[in-house]
């Protein structure tokens, strides 16, 4: 068999294992959701194959798809933890919405509410404050942000909660498929930055909704 | 003036700007904690000169002064705020100490509660498990590793809160200065794991004491 | 005459020369087995072009071509070598696959026995200790994983045999196309980890068969 | 003879050739000065030892020497073309202090009056704007920042005229001495920001002088 | 909404926000030029899609489009300001073409004039020389160089304006996508050269307009 | 004009200039050989597109197309320079013969007798010393290589002329695209090897072509 | 307590742990040992600083000390393991010695017999095929190599067993501390090596003393 | 025995083994060097350890030490090869001048006559031209620069001979410590430059020599 499924991660970690869908043929994804749908959990998949969606949006007809961010999200019998706080989910680009959306859509799956600020990149550096009031009684925020990555360390300046900051492989030449923006948001000099790997969308959401859900 | 000191930063922040202490002459710093205090604020400073330490004790005979990990802390006049959980700090292996150092420490200006679990790294398996009741009920984790960096990935199976990853630049060769470790902690299969720069202790405390203060 | 084939491999070497299949027209690649299979010796042919597959088959019928490993394997008129111990083969995910394959078809045409357990990585880190029956008498270990590559690492805690480690290039961003997993498998804090390039599924199975055989 | 001096540089270039004081002994230095001097160009001396300095300055007393920017500095007999705007040179953090020297002493040698502005990093967001009219009037901006290197891009973002901004190798990790500013401050999305060598605070003064002696 | 455009730019900046065009749909493209026109701005599309440009010349039929350079151009009511220097703009090989094009509609779109230069690499080198009347009176140059990079350098020794240089991707094998031609202009020995980003026509074209509009 | 020919580089530097195929449109490439014909010197395209070549063949129908080097080739009316020695063009494996074609070209081009050798590679080490021979008299040796380039160290130690190596891309994983072969190259601890870029079959050529005409 | 050792790290994997000597304290080094012979365990400590060897020799006296491979060790109480065959170890050139030593003396304490063969790298190509019978009947090979790095893939071509290359950082310039050589042995084209960290001697012996000891 | 001396390659290359003096003890190269002069040989040791050199003058009080190169030469009792050209060594900048020294020191070694040209870098651009009179009538060239590597391309456009391009780690910053020069000159347009590892004086001086003497 070439599934090992984490049945138990529900337990140990608090949510169900997400599907990793890059690569994964329909069927298999059928199977891992019927399996954890049979348990009770909510399901998410990242990295759909656009191709897929289809296969299983005709099998999971109330489950939402994404194709912004490629995401299928589905919820599960049990209860969702409800959870007071909520997530800013801030954009530097209009390019930089997918990474974005897999952001979101993995909080919705965990319940978590979200607040999106996008297009307000450091180039314009008054749209930022402007909006200030939106995102400072955030529980966290998650910074999506590809070329020179500097906005998260603006951000992180203005607010006394967790910045988890994306790079996004948005930009050209010499920001090597995103390594500038990683490079820039790991040497931030504010201090209330972590960071995930490039263009995941998901795990900053994961890590932001944990934040949340406390 | 050389420096322009961020007055506002407890108000805007939660807390005070840390002072980073590498190359900073000694009455630089000294002038720095003295503007705090008067301020009523508690003082940090990091990556400290071992010859500038004498003359801050000397001046601040109350201070805490971690010579592993290079840190000098004081307590500000205001209260620290309390907080109720505690963060597990998790090392690899020994000669990761001095940045698990530096993470305690600043969780203690924060005012944070730490659980130390030193040199429980992968090659030996069975240690951390064996110890996995004194970390699983963490409000967040930090956890320190150096050479390959797989410790946040194996700790991060374990648990459902936050995983703060710190590489170190501990090893030789193909471990880059700590880019390997690095780039372990990004890519980790663990979806509750963030990271920070290489031997960035602070920085993964400051984000620990940030989420345990929420 | 564009190929020189090493003829005296098998002598000098205790097997024959493998056909590394890229970017080589069919018509070479049948005459290879073809001198290759009137020495008496077995063929194996790695990297095949999906489009040169049904051409072989339909020249050496009898040979198995694995579409999963993009391998093409044919018996020698002389005997295999027997061997008794075999070679537990393990991947982290199910994205690691067709890499295992490549080194199970190899073991295969070595005449060496492999056990396969799948999908065991280090995010759910109860999965591996409960197959370690299966794979602990193996001879030697061949470990396939990509993103952070640290199940060679913790594989190599178990057990008392070497262990040969395969990075994948499965993943994205700071992965850099496996070199994350090939670094962090480097600087394995387990003694018994060697490592082979990425993807090198057929180095690794060559390795361990050589041991195994020994 | 081991050196070609460049000596009709002045007449092509508008400035006389830059001394790198780089491992050049001090009689080397010397006779270069001189042989400036005796045609009535101006000197500088970049990079220079500070054991050099002592034999330049007993040589040479109407010199200025700047121990923080390492560099040398001797009037000629010419007159400097007088130029009416001024050039704001701009540091990130007070450890960036040296960089920015270098770059004022050329601004002067060239006969541009500067202002500086230091200390005023993104993590704390609101000194920047605070001091926007020291800055907001100048021909161009000289910009210098370690770490991630952000404070051009926001910069950027405030004025019409050019920046040009010069990374430092201030920092730790994955700043990789400097490559991590760099890539951000090409990557910027401002478009007013041109980049030079890191800690090249020479050639970033004298670019900023061309232009404000245009 | 998805765009924040940023309005005041070009009272900020002294000319507006110019859109990048790389995977931006068409109806965004002309919402953004509607909204410029309208308060009488000129626009400028960079790396627009071959695809798009019918629709948008459609709509705006007094526009330019460059299927070259990748830009789309178009008046605005106000009036340019008129400059009266000029900028030459000068290609090693006829392979960089594109990316010069490219820095000379940003210049006719910023109301500057500019002067061409055409494979010029260093591989001939008589050819500079023999044109340096037309580029020795320009107010700055933008040199254009792929490969080794080292055209910027060798211009920079004939001149005593600033030297914009742009690296761009052509070559192969070394060349890494252009990394080998900027680390050659980052560390020019000619004072005069500052840097954009690889194949950056734009930022190029953007700065020196800068410089000849002061 | 887009183009300007380097017209005097025979005279210059003993050869015509050569045209780099490489995305030049097939009216601008006849032009240039028109304008070679003309003068009466010979001509050589590589990086020839391969829809390209039938247009160029069908214009000058006595020329040599070689689609394996992807490299177009006339004679000129003028003699070409004879030459006594030959050189050997050697080859690790035969996924290298491309890069040996180009080189091979350029050698018929400059009127220089080639051997050829080909899959020698390190792997089957008696293949090598069997056809020294063949190449001990060369004037001067090429030597292609791709995965772990090998092959010029070795072929170094058995000969007393210069070695050109030419590092190709064959390989995967962490062959970098062919830096890995460069490197090793590069570091050659025989002394009579210098290295050309990445798949750079013309320039080793070209280099051997120039030490055998001396 | 700073340290968890491993304790039955010899009942799970064959061996107890070894001791990873940098940076730590002699008395930390003395406890350790002290534990492990009282387990009736032999002890090996790698990576020794030179001045603690003294101290471990003044306490430990029946131990052996090698400089040169800056390795310490002693037997245990109990029997070691006999086994039959024996490990070449190989090096390229005479300043390869360190590491080679690192690898004998870990071999010595596994029990297993080695034979050496120095300075017979591939600029010199005759030296290797003369001592071809000291090596070929070895268990497996452990081939020590910096610079290119090539010595491995020739070794590898003579030879049916496994071969563990070890890379080291001999050499200069574009050698980038070892990693030429790493990568040139990742890509061997000879399909019996597998390679260990840089400079790590240590794993190489002990990859090949599990080999001998199966 | 530590050392295998490649005795026969003078009789297979032409030239005796050169000594790599980098951390050989003194009376090791004593030894060597008496080996090869009892066979009347010529000797040459580079990277010489300035300690080293008065222990081997006072050994071979004949012998040319040269402590800018590093280099230590004595003649051998056979008769030189004489030969009729001679080899043009340039660099860049005086801060190039010890890998020239190599440079030289081995062609005097081999005994093929130089002319030296210093310090005509680019940014001088009229030093060149004006010294072609002496290197254009060169066998071949040697050319040696730092920072942006750009000298070999303009001068491998003035002649018709093979070019030895030598990176120099002179420079600092986004130099990379010889990296960018290296990768500059592996670009070049010019089509007659070979190039050699970073500061390798050496291997520059051996490869023009082989061709000074073919
Ligand atoms: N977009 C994503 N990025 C990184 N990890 C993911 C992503 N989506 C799912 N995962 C993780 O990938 C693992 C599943 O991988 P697999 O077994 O290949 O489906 C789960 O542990 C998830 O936490
Ligand atoms: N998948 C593979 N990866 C690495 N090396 C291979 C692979 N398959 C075959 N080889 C080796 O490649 C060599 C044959 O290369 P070639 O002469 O190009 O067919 C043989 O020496 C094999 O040992
Ligand atoms: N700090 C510096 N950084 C980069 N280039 C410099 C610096 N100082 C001087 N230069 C340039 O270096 C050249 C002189 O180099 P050199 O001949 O080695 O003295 C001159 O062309 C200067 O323009
Ligand atoms: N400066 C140098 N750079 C590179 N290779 C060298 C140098 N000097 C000597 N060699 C080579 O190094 C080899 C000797 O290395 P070893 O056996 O360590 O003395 C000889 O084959 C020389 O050709
Ligand atoms: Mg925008
Ligand atoms: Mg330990
Ligand atoms: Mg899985
Ligand atoms: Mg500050
Ligand atoms: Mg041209
Ligand atoms: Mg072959
Ligand atoms: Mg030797
Ligand atoms: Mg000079």
């Amino acid at each position: 068999q070439t599934v090992s499924l984490d049945v138990d991660r529900a337990a140990r970690c608090g949510f169900p294992e997400v599907v990793y869908g890059e690569g994964k043929p329909a069927p298999m994804i059928v199977e891992i959701i019927e399996a954890q749908q049979a348990r009770g959990d909510a399901s998410l998949v990242t990295r759909l194959d656009p191709a897929v969606a289809p296969i299983l949006l005709n099998r999971f007809p109330s489950a939402v798809h994404n194709p912004v961010g490629r995401t299928f999200r589905l919820a599960g019998a049990g209860d969702t933890p409800s959870c007071e706080g909520f997530i800013a989910v801030i954009t530097a680009g209009s390019t930089d919405l997918p990474v974005a959306e897999e952001a979101c859509e993995t909080l919705a799956w965990m319940g978590v509410r979200t607040v999106r600020i996008n297009d307000v990149g450091v180039a314009g550096p008054h749209r930022l404050p402007e909006r200030r009031d939106e995102f400072r009684h955030a529980t966290a925020l998650v910074v999506v942000a590809g070329m020179e990555g500097a906005l998260p360390s603006v951000v992180g300046g203005y607010v006394g909660c967790p910045v988890i900051a994306v790079p996004t492989s948005v930009g050209y030449g010499a920001n090597l498929g995103g390594i500038a923006a990683l490079l820039s948001m790991l040497n931030s000099c504010a201090s209330n930055v972590a960071v995930v790997n490039i263009d995941a969308g998901f795990k900053a959401g994961y890590m932001a909704g944990l934040i949340a859900t406390r």
